[in-house]
């Protein structure tokens, strides 16, 4: 009795914190977010030489609630896992933990300084919660485009690296050290700085010359822009049509019990479920027991 | 006869404030336009000290003119809507409220500089006049397109802002105070600037890891302005097609009496017309009465 | 036989002058685009002091040679036309004259410097060549998707300019004075400086919660540049879609008399001939006699 | 037999060195593109002043090895080639030639500084491993968007330089030398920066008026941006239908073997192969004979 007990209570943890379909889940999803967030503030606020001078007291006493908080998660999350270890030496694990430790290590020693930027690490805490951006049910579409355009992405950037090494290399032989361009790989920044129209300014053309070449550098820029955004334009139009097309098919054939259930393996998408054996996820909805090592799940 | 007449008197009045289908009624808004930019003109002139030293005089006389054009304005609001509190405590009946009080309170205390606060409100009165956009017959699916695309901007949005705050704290710890990335907060806005390609140059990296990673921010703003522009160009290009082809269907069905009727409704937009009686706007084109208290439109 | 004579030689002037479908029209308008373009680097080089200093005097000859070359061009435009009047006060005839004349004031009166204005004119008869782009092509259907989306554009750029001024009055406000806010007027253009990501960085928010607010204006700048991207994309693809449809429509028509005239109609552009009675151009390519005077053409 | 192995171990090295079809092809261009980009990177850090001083020892050495394993890669090309007049005056021969050289000429003359501009050509070579692009079988498609809208953008980009010629010129009479605007070309120069929403800052407009042109100049340069990425979203999005319609074609029509003869000419793309006779490469997959000179290809 007292292990099914307990193993109930330990399920019951991990369905909290693994999982985001139960409304207990999807609740300490939200909580932990503004953990997060407030985390986050928190380590900007104390940057603030003239905010942390006066507030000081208030913000230590907050960064050790959220030490102490992110630290009883963390023993929650080893705990209701069934395989700690795998768990703690994820990805995610490992974020957890280095962002629940500074606090502890700064009591210790002193100097807590350099641990700003093991605090700043949280800020990847902030990926765990983008599961629940799954129910807004548009990143899918919007990945599957990116996705789509990939290569030709990376063809279009290293088009654009080459230029600007090149285009780099000639502002440094045309303008040189006496006009800011002290080096070639300074050269190949100002000139990524002016091809993305971002322009600082801290560094620009002098001679003639190096405007003139700026010109071409610059109305470059301006019309390759338009590459990128022709091609996740194209490739998300048809992946919109293509969702669209799928949604259509499905209307017409509700009453088709085969087509519905393709309606459920094409249009319902994966849950958020983490196998409380081996913490593998992304089941599907009408999964009974994981898909990889067979352990029952919570439905 | 009196109360008829007097009926007739304040009615004319609301035709011509609240609706825009009357020849009078779009010249009344035509003049309220030009009346609210000229108020704006004021408000911009007074604030140039060079100007305002030379032609005070004048622009305190326009102010005069302007406020009290809105007082009277404001008071035929009041008499000629049926519930005048209901007016008076909408968004809007405040905003035209506080934007002709402020030279009142200038007469009685002194001290107007504050008060600058107060008439630039005015400028919020400018979005009255977009029901006048409706006849330009663009702004429905131009606004049709943005909110079918409201959830995949915010999801891009919440990954632009993640990546500045992680990116402006990597190149707080990289530049540090030193090249004027004072804090957390200063160094997130500096990484927006520039993945949003504005670059300011107020503050730019003085490192050659800090300019490298630069690079990296650039790239990706460059890169990722791709992604609202496709999203928002795909949207469009669906609702306008749905749009053709809408009227396509219309066309080919114009000797069908339904069909014309369906016409009608789906392809004539509502119009301007306020009820008098309990302000609710929105009726359709061919409504003899109110769609909420059943009382009388005019024709 | 003199007149007809005289009438020969003048036609044929015209023919050069304000055709370009004839090769002595085309050779004509490339030697024009030249020469226009030449004067305008006259006038740039002259305004670069250190040039002006060493080569003034080929400056001075190559000015007066395009000024006489331009006199003898306007001559002939008005001889060979055969309303010399009406094209002397049209659009381009006024710049003809405009561009031609500040040498001749500069050799009467002193003080060339404020002729320059005049001079820079020229540039406007660059426009009088845009017709050439006809024959790439490529212009109409451009023309054509800017022109459909004109009023969405419209109802954009108030939004933007509605925004610039409600964000620069804020900003007046937050920021003041002694941050380079000098003003309203200056705040908005400040404003719109950010909004279109161009950033020079000359003024820049110092405060923290002006700062703030610039991060705002900056992601709706980056935001909102998607919107007239995206109708620009759908209109051209739009258009693009109904001339391949019409292309294709045509091929599979070809043995169809009726069909071909279509094809005729709507295929084959406007030519660029100028009614040598009445000035009147875009007539249609198989054209005998002007559609407006009925005068006979050169075929 | 001697002259058979001779022959052998000559096309063996023209396999490697030419083509990248095969594993010891393909291994050889990937490191022939570390190569060239470590001595992309040794130029660089050489022209940084603070490297140079630390490592110029390394630097030295680093830059000898490269030439040297340049030098045996340009004479392997010269043996292994028919044709090594025609390979060394090609573009690539010369590239290849004069991106080796530097070193000996530094050793025998002395000033290598204006060397650097010579080894900064080694950069174009890149584009020699460009023919790797082909295998991720992506840049075909972007190349035949952006030569569909080629026309298009053409004209686009000269009313852009038109109408930065226009409002420079109208900027310098406005602002004039003593706010920055020192000459004509220098203000077109500003009008392009500012145009394309780059903006340095270095100068910015000072008068009233001037910032109100700058403000129109902002606005039509973040409107007219829509213009090219409108073309080539169009353009890439037939091009990506047309391709998506060849491909279902090709499904539906896979058992019948003409249909399949199609699919090889038209989905299968040329391969990289030169031919060792002649040089000519983009041979068809399945040639066994150079298209042009007939000499027998490597299989």
């Amino acid at each position: 009795m007292n292990t099914i007990n307990k193993h109930n209570w330990k399920s019951k943890i991990h369905e909290i914190i693994y999982e985001a379909d139960t409304p207990s889940g999807k609740l300490f999803d939200v909580l932990l977010l503004v953990f997060i967030l407030l985390s986050i503030v928190l380590v900007m606020l104390e940057s603030v030489a003239s905010v942390d001078e006066k507030y000081h007291q208030i913000l230590y006493i907050g960064e050790w609630v959220v030490t102490i908080l992110f630290s009883i998660e963390y023993i929650l999350r080893i705990i209701s896992v069934k395989k700690p270890l795998k768990y703690m030496f994820s990805f995610f694990g490992v974020i957890d933990f280095l962002s629940t430790i500074p606090m502890y290590l700064a009591f210790i020693f002193a100097g807590s300084q350099a641990l700003v930027t093991l605090r700043a690490l949280r800020l990847l805490r902030v990926f765990r919660i983008l599961k629940l951006a799954r129910y807004l049910g548009a990143s899918n579409q919007l990945k599957d485009s990116i996705i789509a355009s990939r290569v030709k992405i990376f063809v279009f950037l290293f088009a654009v690296i080459v230029s600007s090494i090149i285009f780099g290399t000639i502002m440094y032989l045309v303008e040189g050290e006496a006009n800011g361009f002290d080096n070639i790989p300074k050269s190949v920044y100002w000139c990524i700085v002016t091809l993305t129209t971002v322009g600082f300014g801290d560094i620009a053309p002098q001679t003639a010359l190096g405007q003139f070449i700026t010109t071409f550098i610059m109305i470059l820029g301006y019309g390759i822009i338009a590459v990128p955004t022709g091609i996740v334009s194209a490739e998300y139009a048809k992946s919109s049509r293509k969702a669209d097309l799928e949604k259509e098919a499905l209307l017409h054939s509700s009453n088709n019990h085969n087509a519905q259930n393709d309606n459920n393996n094409t249009a319902v998408d994966l849950n958020s479920q983490h196998c409380p054996n081996c913490g593998v996820s992304n089941h599907k909805d009408d999964s009974n027991f994981c898909y990889k090592c067979g352990y029952k799940l919570h439905l």
